[in-house]
């Protein structure tokens, strides 16, 4: 039996892993048991899945986690770039400081294991890792990590931290690049990229948007299905293929504002891009155009990680896997 | 008055720092208080000085020293490399958990001032920061930091750490990545490149010395005496001009050890040489070998940061500053 625990479970990519890994597996794996920890849950959509509720940073819960030496360990648990450009205090807590007892939980039950049990981690960092100056063709695994937001410092920290522990051999990690997941069904989040999403989500269930950044604004795009792809991948790669450069970019669009909106315009017409309200933030724009613009993938690409070809695709995808929900949910 | 404070101002970077201010005072500056803070002090060397013995770490003793609001902060207390290998825990706990907290301490004193006290602070951070594959012309301050020791990990993490605290406008800080500081005077440390001195200041004293490197190892060098001026530089840069990018490669002297014991051959004689002993210590090369071999410093050099031309200026230094305190020391 395979253990597989998901931090963070109780969010929206964590949940679709979840989804993902109660109706397809793992490769390669024969019997898998599934355990979501998170703060809080929503009412739906979880039949059938453990559920631990934790507040992440409370040693005791880190040090039941580690007990229970699950095989791989999903981290998605994070104060994400608003909020943690907001809370000052709270975004280092959550992102640094209990990402950090999790570690030294998870190194006390691998010393304790006698050395035996070492868990697969795949952490969700992000493209906020990374700060201009850009090259034009985009930027690889190997562009320097200078990042212009809280949120973009604590996950190149954090990254650094799995990568030491695991050079000590006490957990085998993997830190994911995401790019932004549009588009992110159900509510907006304290994202500073929710904005990509919203204008394609609000339209299509016939409420307004605000669209916060100039048209002209490139941005690089993996869909909700593509995120869980990632996780799913990274569960199982043979981690001596990284040769200890365990932080990867993943694969991702490139598109401007203006061509999400085009996507929009040919699958739901005019009436629904009428429906953005252009609205430019400084304090949005700011940090969001200081996020890589384009990502070159073929590292993470060789590795086997896959994502959309084209916008139309994460289009395709949303309208597939989570439209209807969204739907449903905004009638009066 | 401008107040300083030297956190290892007991070790021997913050004692030549200390030397410095008392002897040539800082430039564009009247008048000057200086106070050491460490855990220990050597009993001589310090006629004059303000020492305040502090557990780094203890968060009242950070409060107490953010309390006395001083304009520059030398932050070089630290495990080493060598100790921050053997004890993990430790090397964690000083060099980010503390820095954490004596950065949060100096952040509410900041807010406590309602923002008008925002004291300079340099980091002494290091080359371990970076790992291989390097380029062969060397390596400029936008090259990847994936360190491959733990203390090179801690070092990059207090960096962003830096940063961010500096993008907020907290502080207002600078990393030097500091070369190997060669000839280090007194006795070892428990750096792994403490051998790149002791080759040199054991045999002058007459001491065999252990090499557990290849002589064929290329290493990068500055003196003490241009590391203490690395400090003192800092202290009063514009940092508008580092245009977020907080953390610099110091200059330094790129060459090998073979050419290290050619400059010892020509000062001391070969007697001098026959006074190394080979011992090839693979724990040691494993790490020493993956730190950078030459650095790019172009930018700092534009901003006004100097060392020595060649590894001859280097010994030469050394023999002017210090080998007679050493050679006193020798005496049974």
């Amino acid at each position: 039996m395979t253990a597989i625990a998901i931090i963070g479970g109780g969010g929206m990519i964590g949940r679709k892993i979840a989804h993902r890994l109660q109706h397809g597996g793992l490769a390669g794996v024969a019997a898998l048991e599934v355990t979501l920890y998170d703060r809080v849950f929503p009412g739906v959509g979880l039949t059938g899945m453990n559920r631990q509720r934790i507040e992440f940073g409370d040693p005791a819960a880190a040090r039941a986690l580690a007990a229970g030496r699950p095989d791989v360990i999903f981290h998605l648990a994070a104060i994400v770039s608003g909020e943690a450009e907001r809370d000052f205090d709270l975004g280092w807590q959550v992102n640094v400081l209990s990402f950090w007892a999790l570690l030294m939980a998870l190194r006390a039950e691998h010393l304790a294991s006698g050395g035996t049990w070492r868990p697969r981690l795949v952490l969700a960092s992000s493209a906020a890792a990374f700060g201009p100056p850009f090259a034009a063709e985009g930027i690889d695994d190997s562009f320097i990590c200078e990042p212009r937001s809280s949120y973009g410092a604590q996950k190149v920290i954090a990254e650094h931290m799995v990568g030491d522990f695991s050079r000590k051999g006490f957990i085998d990690g993997i830190s994911l690049r995401l790019p932004t997941i549009t588009v992110r069904p159900g509510q907006a989040n304290a994202a500073l990229s929710s904005c990509f999403s919203a204008i394609i989500r609000e339209p299509l269930r016939g409420r307004r948007a605000v669209l916060p950044l100039p048209e002209d604004t490139r941005h690089i795009h993996a869909s909700p299905r593509a995120a869980a792809g990632f996780f799913l991948h990274a569960a199982t790669l043979d981690t001596a293929r990284l040769d200890g450069r365990r932080a990867l970019n993943m694969p991702s669009v490139s598109c401007t504002v203006a061509e999400q909106i085009d996507c929009l315009r040919a699958f739901a017409g005019s009436e629904a891009v009428a429906l953005i309200d252009h609205r430019p933030d400084p304090a949005v724009s700011g940090i969001v155009c200081n996020w890589p613009q384009r990502f070159r993938t073929a590292r993470a690409q060789e590795l086997g990680f896959r994502v959309e070809a084209r916008f139309d695709d994460i289009l395709a995808a949303y309208v597939e896997d989570d439209m209807a929900a969204d739907r449903s949910e905004a009638l009066p």
